[in-house]
């Protein structure tokens, strides 16, 4: 089960009119907590400050955050700290009221513990069949709009897979169902454009800043499925999952490759992700 | 300030691990209560199981819903019934989880009271800069993500207007923030596709349902912006503005005209809509 802390306060329950419930009018982040540590810390907090500045609200200060924070990380071992940021309460009605206070829900959950082997051998994804609708104004964005992702994992979870690639409604390649994708080809580090749909993932921005630094040419494109046979590699990441290998996709097949893996290793050396 | 029933109980907070703050996961209905009667009644439930359906979600039983919602009807008078269905309590995580059941959410508010001016000679709307996304798996549903018309909101409240046009991606017309849109032409009632984004409304679909008996012949087409300025006359309509002429667009102008108070009127007098 997990804890929370409303605007700071223990708590379980939420106000009903809260503009999360009616609008999924606001924005959240799931960070990796290890040895007690919240990962990327203030990766994350950018963000969601980036994302509140898009939305027309006021970050909640990076300082409060973390003194709540602080109140729900354990001691020791892993965890997951989500932050939910909404509007605050609000009338009935889409125009966010005037002078509402952003409300603040912090949540520590277990850590999921994924198969090992999904980290060795690499996960098998399908395609979902639910495409990524366009909209520039929200693209980027880790906002609480989520029905996309919830149809997609249905999708992919009933027909027996742990993970899905989604397209985009012109069929191009843009995510997985709760991942970034990144392809590999030669010395070519290939992750999709977002400009019109998905979400901009720190562990994504992440290997994208390192990549010189591994020997990698960084490339941010749009993505054909075609394109992805054509890879020597391919991985998924996400600030939970970290990296990891993804091998198979319907009759395509993919080596758990040595790149990829010194992409997990340096990234779990550094504390940036919590590795398997 | 609104009154609330939780799963049939006056309440007026939520638990935290709803999927209605987190994903948006959910639906809603905002019905007109007039003479202490919710209008329209069998429609809204009806799109509500059927939007629970295309969600994967068990929808609430009718008589449930309707010996709740008496709990919160006035003897008589006007008031705003809201329903919002959310698929439950969940995990983290976008995988809707098995077993759970909807969550009912009942709030009564106060009548708006839209000026008497807004039905006489129309009302004045803008063009809203933010866009509808494309998703034909969502389209049409009346869900919980709602982002894109919280932003359209502000952005046309903030320059001033009470309702704004919305465009989607394609610049297509589609709807207002918060309405539908019929463009009148000689006997041609038109009303824009929504396969792709917007809000199938239940006033929309009276109204398409009632034209033949009204002497109009009902088109659901694609609409250009350009066509606006051709139309005789143009009118907006939801649950709880009824039907309302639409008589300025930026620099454009029509009439508040008699084919659009008629509709007004035949509405109105079947206690469809609880009128001006």
């Amino acid at each position: 089960m997990a804890k929370f802390l409303l605007n700071g306060r223990p708590g379980e329950v939420l106000p009903l009119t809260d503009r999360a419930v009616h609008y999924g009018d606001g924005l959240f982040e799931t960070i990796a907590v290890a040895g007690g540590e919240p990962l990327c810390w203030p990766q994350h907090i950018q963000r969601l400050a980036r994302g509140c500045g898009q939305l027309g609200m006021t970050p909640p200060p990076a300082a409060l955050l973390r003194k709540e924070a602080e109140q729900l990380l354990p001691p020791s071992g892993r965890a997951v700290l989500k932050i939910v940021v909404s509007r605050g309460s609000g009338g009935r009605g889409y125009l966010p009221p005037g002078g509402t206070e952003p409300t603040r829900i912090l949540g520590l959950y277990p850590w999921p513990d994924y198969p090992a082997d999904w980290y060795r051998h690499g996960l098998a994804c399908t395609v979902s069949a639910l495409r990524l609708g366009h909209n520039p104004a929200l693209a980027g964005l880790k906002h609480l709009n989520r029905l996309e992702q919830v149809l997609a994992r249905a999708d992919v979870d009933g027909r027996g897979f742990s993970e899905g690639l989604m397209l985009d409604v012109d069929g191009n390649v843009i995510e997985g169902t709760m991942s970034n994708l990144f392809l590999l080809r030669g010395t070519h580090l290939i992750t999709p454009a977002l400009d019109q749909c998905g979400v901009a993932g720190i562990i994504r921005h992440l290997v994208l800043e390192r990549a010189l630094e591994w020997g990698l040419r960084p490339h941010i494109a749009s993505v054909r499925p075609e394109q992805l046979p054509e890879a020597d590699e391919l991985f998924l990441c996400n600030s939970i999952l970290g990296v990891c290998p993804l091998t198979q996709l319907d009759q395509h097949s993919w080596p758990a490759g040595p790149i990829t893996r010194s992409i997990m290793d340096g990234l779990a050396a550094d504390g940036q992700v919590a590795g398997p």
